[in-house]
């Protein structure tokens, strides 16, 4: 069979997103199996080639091959895909179930973006001089997280739990947060790993980054404000975050490369003649309305320059590790990546957030990510029997 | 053959950790194994107890069949070990090669002695009015660290390179770091982990904590000093992080548990009607000299009050989680678990540091937990071919 997509779709044969997925005749004792999205199908990549490397469960396999293995593929499945396919190697996109595509290894979030940084600052901050951290313009921040508690799209998020300190009390309350917040990033997922005692300069980025997804850092912005001094943020964030199903190829958004915006003179190793950040149109959709529409393109520090930073030190890197932007948020009102910064309210129970992005190639077509979806359901009680809101005062 | 040890033996039948290990005679194609310290010899407990599960390379796949099956191993090889052993299963301590016990989930870093808190607070802020800050008495300070970093005892340590801000500067240099120091600290091994959205409670930690190991979160106080605000440690601690090849068990410790200091009033979750430490003699060398001899006894927060921290927001706990006291000091002179506290320096290239420890039991006995070794050398060249100092002043 053929499957027939038109040039202008997101998810053509320019694109090929890789994902994990079970199909709904599967036996449950074996592994999912990685698939490429065309169009509105997904094809059984093992199957195709001929290649057990697809059939592990996950993409960590593959994605230990390295580079030139994963050109190799991409080009054998751009020529296979094009033509006829074997019946059984395909499935409709509607019918099968997406599981998180790679096992993850160590997982760091940047802070990249200056229009965040600096909105946060004036709010977690308000008496600072200057919103960014004096150290903000010569390094991409970053901080590790929690690799156990990432997600993928679709997985329901409980509203945590916590310690918050209420406006003008002197101790905690404990209870449901009551500022649940989303954070729209894109995060890069790294192949190819670098042994303990080495870096990766910025222009080797691209022997290791095998690909992109949507993420969403699901923030307790009252549990943080109450926890992060002095060590930064821990129990805010450690409860769910959300990656979509599908991880887009760098090598699908070579064409969607563009300038970061302009950079004050940094120290050597984060040097870059020409630093590329990549134009990805974001959005935020809480339940079916779009509140904002950030710009990744306006992110301040580049994937290169992160992958630098991470690694100037000597800290290892391993198949399966996962860096985030931090929020994107445009310079604009209406381009705020996070609740906090678009000022009109928190996340409720029953809430459904959907990030969605497309990115921009210079010859006009589209590359889909696809959507980071989670919908909040309510705490899980602190002691059984007892409900939250009683609680919450002790 | 029998193994004779001595009822004050710290490695004699009480204790019987456990460590993954190669002998001189492997094939380099088998993975390594689990053995079983009694003495100065190392046991192999797979073929001791014909048991594959001690086979796989690591303690996880025996740490995820639950605490029955750890007391069940744990009463055969009390039994075995004190009888005639087969030659094929024993080895010399020193003959083996010891390699990392376990595979690392996720791995946190907790802030738990107020000694510590109070003595770095003081050198990070002066300004402050108060040396901790007013969240340290409500909850455990925690944030999460780099868990490819964790190397085994013996590894060398490079002295890492990154950013930092000379005094009076205006702008960061580049180079190795300048104050390269260590932490003593006590690590804690999740045996069972817990599901996203659950929560572990104080009582019930047994039902999770597999054993506890030495820790050496190695620290470059300039490149963290640049860094930590406002997110937290990140490349000033993730270069290495050095644990003792041998997880002592809980079940070995548990004549050691004494009432943690006098602690305020806490939050329902975190209240314990006897929160109980581990009386924990550490010492700290450097170069042979002993520096310092911090007593965990001291320290503020318990290992069932971190746990139920760390999962109190839903976050999931897995078999390989690891998370660490931080810093152990008392409050006596000569009991700072970190040499930025003691004040008489940093680490050189070439110096050695040798974290040990022995727990001392109600009935007198001691439980060793050996040594987490490690040797500094020389950072790797900014650039290739340049000297680090010339690239320090860039």
């Amino acid at each position: 069979m053929r499957i027939e997509v038109s040039r202008d779709d997101p998810f053509g044969l320019h694109n090929l997103p890789y994902g994990v997925y079970r199909s709904p005749d599967d036996q449950r004792d074996v592994a999912p199996r990685v698939g490429v999205r065309l169009g509105e199908h997904v094809v059984d990549v093992g199957l195709l080639l001929g290649d057990d490397v697809f059939a592990t469960g996950s993409l960590n396999a593959f994605m230990a091959q390295g580079p030139a293995r994963w050109a190799s593929v991409r080009g054998a499945l751009t020529e296979a895909l094009a033509g006829d396919l074997p019946e059984a190697s395909v499935h409709r996109l509607a019918e099968v179930t997406l599981q998180l595509p790679f096992e993850v290894a160590d997982y760091v979030d940047f802070y990249a973006s200056e229009h965040h940084a600096s909105n946060l600052g004036r709010l977690f901050r308000p008496d600072a001089p200057d919103p960014l951290t004096p150290n903000w313009k010569h390094l991409p921040i970053g901080y590790h997280g929690r690799s156990a508690s990432i997600v993928v799209s679709g997985t329901d998020v409980v509203r945590p739990c916590g310690q918050r300190l209420p406006p003008g009390a002197s101790a905690p309350v404990v209870g449901p947060s009551v500022r649940l917040d989303v954070e729209v990033e894109l995060g890069f997922v790294v192949g190819t790993g670098s042994p303990l005692g080495s870096r990766i300069a910025t222009a080797d980025a691209g022997d290791h980054l095998f690909g992109a997804v949507l993420f969403n850092d699901w923030s307790a912005r009252d549990i943080q404000a109450w926890e992060y001094v002095p060590l930064g943020p821990f129990l805010g964030k450690s409860f769910a975050s959300t990656v979509s199903p599908w991880v887009v190829p760098m090598a699908a958004l070579e064409g969607a490369r563009v300038p970061v915006p302009g950079q004050e003179p940094v120290v050597p190793y984060l040097a870059m003649e020409e630093p590329w950040g990549l134009d990805i149109d974001l959005a935020l959709a809480v339940n079916g309305e779009v509140v904002s529409r950030p710009p990744y393109a306006a992110t301040y520090w580049s994937p290169a320059q992160m992958l630098a930073h991470l690694t100037v030190n000597g800290a290892p890197t391993r198949t399966g590790d996962l860096f985030a932007s931090g929020t994107v948020s445009g310079p604009a009102a209406g381009q705020q990546g996070s609740l906090i910064e678009i000022g009109e309210g928190f996340l409720q129970d029953g809430d459904e957030v959907v990030i969605s992005g497309e990115a921009r190639l210079a010859d006009g077509r589209r590359v889909g990510f696809g959507e980071a979806v989670g919908r909040v359901v309510p705490a899980l009680p602190m002691v059984e029997g007892q409900r939250e809101e009683e609680q919450a005062d002790v």
